[in-house]
């Protein structure tokens, strides 16, 4: 028994915007018969994730730029390791059955082969749409989760600054910070997003950064009082205006640096002077540095999701030949919320 | 009973290098009698600490920026307020008593009205040479400690990158984190300054950065396995550097940022793809900070002299007269170790 595998990777490595022609969609047989104690697994894949970091490991490296990144580069033609959902069709793993949900990481294809089934996890519940162990309750939530409350350290009444707000992991930041009790602003690239932020998502205030020209005046009418928190999702320049608005002890994490993923010139960084008088943390952090938290993050959001206090953003395409314009799609703005594309029905 | 006090001021705002011309000495007639119940003391200084931070508050700051400097910004032909020791030649405070030796605010003047004799202690011990009280074993060793052990968190076999490391504070946290076990590169101006370190100091290996086009590389040699801690004095290129050779985890104490001191144009940051994908933390201080530490601090550092396990790098001038070109010197890297004006015998 065999399957035709369709999946979407890049022709050569990227450099700077990606662009349709950046990619193709190949397909392979795939031998539905597992080598028995091979422990591995194989998945039909029903929803993929789409993030905006793959463009890093889409890139070309030196071997001195990078060794983390580029210890994850992406080979052109080869299948692109992904975080999604789907349904166990074969397993020689005594911790997977036939039809098993499954949570981990597959991949930009229709199945995926998952050598002993490593980075899978079987789904406890289906409480939830199962999109949502893609996005709020998969890594962009943890990344959320593990970002904001572990690197920014809040409290009650801290202001709170959310750069790509209505992104996979900023919307779930304002929406933490919300119901922590903090005073939270978000930005956005359109007015349609800007109104969902406020009007949606219960953040205090929202602004168009498209239509700011002097991102430090900006902050300073939102934030009169001073930020005290600053989740950085894009780096450059709203990182240095956000550092200048900045309260004494203030924190930033720096969860991405979208302004740097299709640029690979050095950018402007944050005033030094103002890291030093004002004693600012700038922290980057990855999901992964929280996977002991994933328990403690999965009870808490299911609870505010049973309590109808947090609204959940998908953004959701369809087919394995949607993934190039969907990925591409994330560096104009084209999403609202989590990406993903669902390859098949469940 | 009156005396003629000269001081060190600004004829105007400083922008850029500063130089000879932008300063003037004055004096003014100091009256001796302190009226009763005001608690006030006089003090007659014997060293001054010179530091290049007090640059910042020379320059004109518009209200926005920088609030935290504008607070403490100089006024020209103004006196200039400094760390420094001295002796009591008059009390009106029952804390202090005529001859007592005290060390804290004073300023860039032969002697200052200290009102309700704020910010002054009673030197305790003469043990040490006076001069120690305004680096070592004063603001610029709290500098370092607070710096590098609660900024740092350093551990053992760290491997760690001091700039300016001939200076005040850099020589301090090299000789602390040599104590404790780590690996210690410094970097500093000159063949004398790099040879110091390493002969004296007992720094692992040093550099002259003058003679490193590709700091990048060079750093790359100096620490192959990567850099655990980086105390950064300068920003700018070095900080870019460093976070490039940074191990995961890595930690950046920003004490200052020389480079920025007399330039105002925003310089290139740290690429934050970096600081993200090697979760560096880059944080921002102030001796300030660590005053509850003091007590720890000169217990610790006193040891260590005693057991001559650390090296004094002082800097002494002599006069007031000397001030401005003492001052101006470290911008040019002049000092070597803690710059200090003498301004009496004691």
């Amino acid at each position: 028994m065999e399957v035709t595998n369709r999946y979407a990777t890049i022709k050569h490595h990227i450099d700077g915007f990606p662009k349709e022609s950046d990619f193709e969609l190949k397909s392979v047989t795939l031998s539905l018969s597992l080598e028995a104690g091979s422990n591995d697994v194989i998945v039909k894949n029903v929803y993929v994730s789409i993030d905006p970091y793959q463009l890093n490991r889409m890139k070309k490296f030196s071997s001195t730029q990078m060794a983390s990144v580029f210890a994850l580069s992406l080979s052109p033609g080869k299948a692109i390791d992904a975080y999604g959902v789907g349904r166990v069709v074969e397993s020689t793993n005594p911790g997977f059955e036939k039809d098993d949900l499954v949570v981990g990481v597959i991949g930009w294809e229709e199945y995926s082969l998952v050598r002993r089934g490593d980075m899978l996890t079987k789904l406890g519940t289906t409480e939830f749409p199962l999109s949502y162990h893609v996005g709020i309750l998969g890594i962009s939530g943890l990344t959320a989760y593990g970002g904001f409350f572990s690197v920014c350290k809040p409290k009650k009444g801290d202001k709170v600054f959310v750069s790509t707000a209505s992104g996979s992991v900023g919307n779930v930041v304002g929406q933490y910070a919300k119901l922590l009790g903090c005073y939270v602003v978000g930005c956005a690239g359109s007015k349609q997003k800007v109104d969902l932020l406020k009007n949606e998502l219960g953040f205090h205030d929202a602004f168009n950064y498209k239509e700011e020209p002097d991102l430090k005046s900006t902050l300073k009418r939102y934030f009169p009082d001073g930020i005290d928190i600053y989740f950085d999702n894009v780096g450059g320049k709203m990182l240095e205006a956000a550092t200048d608005n900045m309260n004494y002890f203030g924190r930033v994490a720096v969860c991405g640096v979208i302004s740097e993923y299709t640029d690979a010139k050095t950018l402007a960084g944050p005033n030094m002077l103002n890291v030093v008088y004002k004693r600012i943390t700038i922290q980057g952090f990855l999901a992964a540095d929280y996977m002991h938290d994933f328990a403690d993050f999965i009870s808490k959001t299911s609870d505010h999701l049973r309590n109808e206090q947090m609204h959940v953003l998908e953004d959701i395409s369809h087919g394995v030949e949607s993934i190039p314009s969907a990925f591409i799609g994330l560096f104009v703005g084209d999403n609202v919320g989590k990406k993903i594309v669902q390859l098949a029905e469940f």
